[in-house]
């Protein structure tokens, strides 16, 4: 099955559990039927000389790659010497987090990979490093030359995409307008579809408490909202809002809706993260972090994880793979139209 | 049992589901095992000549009242010859929602009840009658004289505070302040320990992404909140933070905190809806509705239902009395100490 998608995997922060949850969820063999991944990454990290490193088959091009199901390919890019400190920011980390990810946008734009998903970074360690970007939205963004794009997670069923992201929250009420927001539901509406939902309903959230209360609570739902949700239904959308967003998440995990347009980061996060992360209070561990996070309106496919560089548990072995082997088979699911 | 509580409860909008959960609530017999309830409202509302309305005890006072489990003692407050049109926003519903409220306080105030249990009012409505509040809890602040409050949401164990509620976004990022927050922290505290907790854990949320990572995102978390954090800790209390929101809520329902202090309204509201909101998806139904409110700072005990007068489905005799169950519960339990 040659045409399965071929995807690039970035394994992140060396520092962060990046390298773990990305060889974790290639020895799920079952990935392998739908799409035919490969990491890129420091081979210096992945053989650390614990022994406890899992095999993996270095290669210096796509075109070596073998697709083994369990055995991880390895684009190497021979950054580092040895695996940088564990656990902490650093330099060093940051700089080699950054350049497999600019690789990976590379080989999408280039052709060579069908999509891109994207293990944790450090904003924090890529700026240490010289790398001034918010996060690996805004690094995709400027190397594939993008203005208008938007970050999607999902969580099963449960999605939400954002008007901002990683902005104060002063200036994401600023950044609510009237045509980022019919644009935000315009790009909802095809990402839906693009993920096999025929006729998506969409729902878009109020910015100030009880959606404004008619006026009373400030007036971005009457004078930007509103009036995009009109544009949206004019144009053959099926959208529906400004819809308090103290209610509106609990009609989209009842089904009511397919996906939620939020009007800045937390306001779609905070519900997304809730149900997808799980803290067992016995052991105390997340028992369960799962959701994906998808840039949509980039002109290649990128797909990542949903939570950070955790670098409380790196290097321990414990981390989870769910939420990468989630990212990898939605990044597949996208690449097939 | 004559030291159980005597809680007051408003019955809200005549127009909306507040007559009915209200009415509802008080069948459930085991209510008076711990407290002894009655309503506030107008006889001609739940007399309403559809033979349905199920039987009442009216009463012109505290001391008429008996108390007979599953039959409702009401003060009748003889506003209404009628009962105004259901399940639209009026200015009759409006002043009788008010005055029932304002009553409720006063027999509080005066010794008369131990606590007050409110039913939902329409904000529209009661503006429409001359009563300029934004909701309830502005009404009890201005007729207890109090300045400091905040509100409480509680789910099961799943519990937050607010720095502030009704305002637009922006205004509440300008309510973000070192004291404010540091008085909302005590407060947690102490409603916590007033719940039965003797050493609170208390997570405190951050207002920005990320709790603003380290000033990128914002400043308002190393200005306002860490201080506030570290004087709360000074103070003897257990308080963590700023934490990011889009985590701090898996923690608190995994248990490692007791409460959240969250930065405004939508980000309190938004999970702990999400968690006592259940959308039906086959019957399009709310199938749970639950959860309380705790006004927290007033001279007075007032616990409120956490949802809206419901107009939809006002009249149908299908609203879910849960929530109101839960309130009066949680009065009694404030009111023991």
């Amino acid at each position: 099955m040659t045409n399965r998608p071929i995807i690039a995997i970035s394994t992140g922060d060396p520092s962060g559990i990046g390298p773990e949850i990305s060889v974790k969820a290639l020895k799920h063999k079952e990935i392998y039927d739908i799409c035919r991944p490969f990491l890129i990454g420091d081979g210096a990290v992945f053989s650390d000389g614990s022994g406890s490193t899992p095999a993996f088959h270095p290669a210096d091009r796509v075109e070596a790659m073998e697709f083994h199901p369990g055995i991880p390919d390895l684009l190497d890019l021979n950054l580092l010497d040895r695996r940088p400190p564990v656990g902490v920011v650093n330099e060093k980390s940051g700089n080699a987090a950054f350049q497999y990810v600019k690789r990976a946008i590379e080989l999408a734009m280039d052709g060579q990979a069908d999509a891109t998903v994207t293990a944790p970074i450090s904003k924090e360690a890529i700026n240490l490093a010289g790398h001034k970007f918010a996060g690996h939205t805004e690094i995709y963004a400027h190397y594939t030359n993008t203005k208008d794009y938007a970050m999607l997670l999902a969580y099963g069923h449960f999605r939400v995409i954002h008007v901002s992201t990683h902005v104060p929250l002063r200036d994401a009420c600023d950044l609510v307008k009237k045509d980022r927001v019919f644009q935000v539901i315009k790009m909802a509406d095809e990402a839906c579809k693009r993920l096999g939902i025929p006729n998506p309903r969409i729902a878009v959230a109020g910015l100030n408490p009880h959606a404004g209360e008619n006026g009373m609570f400030g007036r971005e739902e009457t004078d930007e909202i509103l009036p995009a949700v009109r544009e949206a239904k004019q144009a053959g959308i099926h959208a529906d809002g400004p819809i308090p967003a103290d209610t509106v998440f609990s009609r989209l995990n009842g089904k009511m809706y397919d996906i939620c347009v939020c009007m800045y980061h937390d306001q779609g996060h905070i519900p997304t993260k809730l149900l997808g992360f799980q803290w067992n209070e016995t052991n105390r561990k997340w028992r369960s972090v799962s959701g994906v996070n998808i840039t949509v309106g980039l002109p290649i496919i990128r797909v990542s994880v949903d939570h950070g560089t955790a670098f409380d548990i790196a290097g321990k072995g414990i981390a989870s793979e769910e939420s990468m082997v989630n990212a990898i088979s939605c990044a597949a699911q996208f690449a097939k139209k």
